[in-house]
């Protein structure tokens, strides 16, 4: 018999998926340049040409066997040292090869992360708005995923909320920071209250209670932005971090987890991040993408072009009364709606050829989401659709 | 708290990998080219030029968002296409993309296709000899790995025990043809007689036992032996394929499940891989690869070299008294010890710098593997080797 969660999961379309088809679709009647859509977090600029270029290089110069042989299970040893190097210089925390386990992106990190400190039935506690896929990423382990409603006065932490529903049976605080949907960093007064809590709470309860950062974004962040980082606050702590957004590789599954050094066992954890592969199927990213990435360790592909248009969106949607705190970094932006139910808001602004996610599956209903990783020349175009969307629709304001 | 099953998991050393370590510690104190290793089972034959010219072209031309950008979650539609249409093709199967699921290599494809039929409790059986790695993929899901001993008459399948062990717990049975350890490749009398009691027990039993085949040798087929497609034989079965062996590229985890068109829900199977991945963090083979595969799909790397390989060791080994099924297909060839206790045998070996790994963990005991995916100049001159130890350490024979 097919499993039936599965099955039932097939009836459950994403919102994101959904209006982003529906862009698709509309771009075929008058020209997808004429949809503004913001539906998707997909990086709008190039890889780096040097990243390119070492392909084309390693595929002209190397044995076929070098490039395209078995990597050892935690990752190619050189790559691994590579990053942690890289890590140590950026961040101080002392990181070898030995805390670096590669995986396929940000998704294949996290469902490493979650396998080492959860079992079926554990809590692991995120906090609102937050990225829906974690949903499906948690559940699907049989770990329970609970959301902390937000703080909607900056997106920084709720801890009143999340102090209540920080029970025994929470193994893991799962943090995206630069987040999506909110574009917001947390601060360092955020981090240290936070890691705060889980020391005395860890102590309290008898067990760790690990902290798992989710990292895609962390290469986009906004001028004048202070970014901290999650694991210098917390020695329990595990980073998960994608190429994707930073490179502009979505497609080639390539990212980490890097155990914090001076976290208990971290060798022995990314050696289970091992054993967990083979649970999985996941078995390594792509060797010849790790040769690749390794090259570029410290590039990222030229990300100005998301605070451009953050700007530009940031002071259009300011001007026109939204409220909106200011992203300090990635592609996203969340203003709240003009009107209670998001929903309706943005059904609202289809007619004005305005893609724009409702934040009830981020947790945080009567906000929305645009994702502004397009062309800026765009961006601008739909200012003026923005405009009057607004002034037709809401001209009471 | 860690969880327990993977910290467990440590401590247990995988047999081959124990020996491979040796061969290669072995090669530092005596040259390589001197260790006849005969461990572990990676291709040694170049991808084709063509995949590589493939490559360099499409990153020398392409826009690298159409390269490096997030694949749809059940493969590029455009290689899904290419895939069903060669097996369609070959196997004469009505099979279309709708069928075709890109994971990433074989690991990847059985991580789906077992979460596909089972639940944590229900069982699988597979047949030994039997790839070891098979206790792991399958038990970490939740499901139990129960395996038929093996027919050691000319590795077929044992019915006799295997109807014995097929109870309503059962799911799903798992075969592996041409096999690894033992080379040889399942007959059509052999996948029709399984087909059979398949289709008697699925409904004496009221629910589907499913037929999951893990075919990453597929194109590995020796001359003058018939290799019969088993999905032909049996409509509930579901096809795990990866391009590892057939265009040597074992580090690019690239591979396919392939859900019988004839399959009661083929397409909501597929559709249903694509949300097992939210859970297990896979999220597809790598883009550019999965592009490049299907430039190349009816190519194979020369594998010729393996079956040369094989006739030179077969002859050798039947030559001293072996008892040996000759294979049909892969580089792999599985004679019995000289000895009762396979263990001490290849312990034996190891004098004379033959790397040979025991049946015991393939549930073969008294066995051995050889993965012959080595050079044919290192097999000749491992001819002498084993002469010598056969005459030295087995005087009697």
């Amino acid at each position: 018999m097919l499993v039936q969660k599965y099955k039932d999961m097939l009836s459950g379309k994403s919102v994101i998926r959904q209006l982003s088809e529906f862009a698709t679709a509309r771009g075929k009647e008058i020209g997808y340049e004429n949809v503004f859509d913001y539906s998707l977090g997909n990086p709008s600029v190039p890889v780096p040409q040097e990243f390119t270029d070492k392909m084309i290089e390693m595929l002209s110069t190397k044995a076929p066997s070098e490039l395209h042989g078995y990597s050892p299970s935690l990752g190619i040893t050189a790559v691994r040292e590579t990053i942690a190097a890289s890590l140590e210089r950026r961040f101080g925390l002392p990181y070898r090869k030995e805390h670096i386990f590669m995986a396929s992106g940000a998704a294949g990190a996290l469902a490493h992360a979650f396998r080492l400190v959860t079992e079926p039935g554990d809590e692991i506690l995120t906090f609102a708005p937050f990225f829906p896929e974690y949903n499906p990423y948690v559940n699907l382990t049989g770990a329970q995923l609970k959301i902390v409603p937000p703080n909607t006065e900056n997106f920084q932490i709720n801890f009143e909320a999340f102090e209540e529903m920080l029970s025994e049976k929470v193994m893991a605080i799962l943090v995206n920071t630069p987040n999506n949907p909110s574009g917001v960093v947390y601060s360092a007064e955020t981090l240290q209250r936070l890691a705060d809590i889980l020391k005395k709470k860890s102590e309290e309860y008898g067990h760790i209670i690990y902290l798992i950062s989710d990292e895609p974004y962390r290469e986009i962040v906004f001028e004048g932005v202070d970014a901290p980082c999650v694991s210098a606050f917390y020695d329990n702590s595990i980073m998960c971090y994608s190429f994707s957004k930073s490179l502009s590789l979505p497609g080639e599954r390539i990212g980490y987890v890097a155990i914090n050094p001076n976290c208990a066992d971290a060798e022995d954890m990314v050696n289970m991040c091992g054993q967990i592969s083979r649970g999985t199927g996941h078995n390594c990213p792509p060797s010849i993408i790790q040769l690749a990435v390794a090259e570029v360790i410290d590039m990222t592909a030229d990300l100005s072009v998301y605070e451009t248009n953050m700007n530009l969106l940031y002071n259009e949607l300011t001007a026109l009364g939204f409220t909106c705190v200011k992203p300090g970094g990635t592609f996203y932006i969340f203003p709240k709606a003009l009107e209670e139910d998001a929903k309706v808001f943005c059904e609202k602004a289809l007619k004005y050829d305005l893609v724009l996610v409702p934040g009830d599956s981020f947790g945080a209903p009567g906000y929305f989401r645009m994702a502004y990783c397009i062309d800026t020349e765009k961006v601008e175009r739909s200012l003026a659709a923005l405009r009057k969307f607004v002034t037709e629709e809401y001209p009471q304001r």
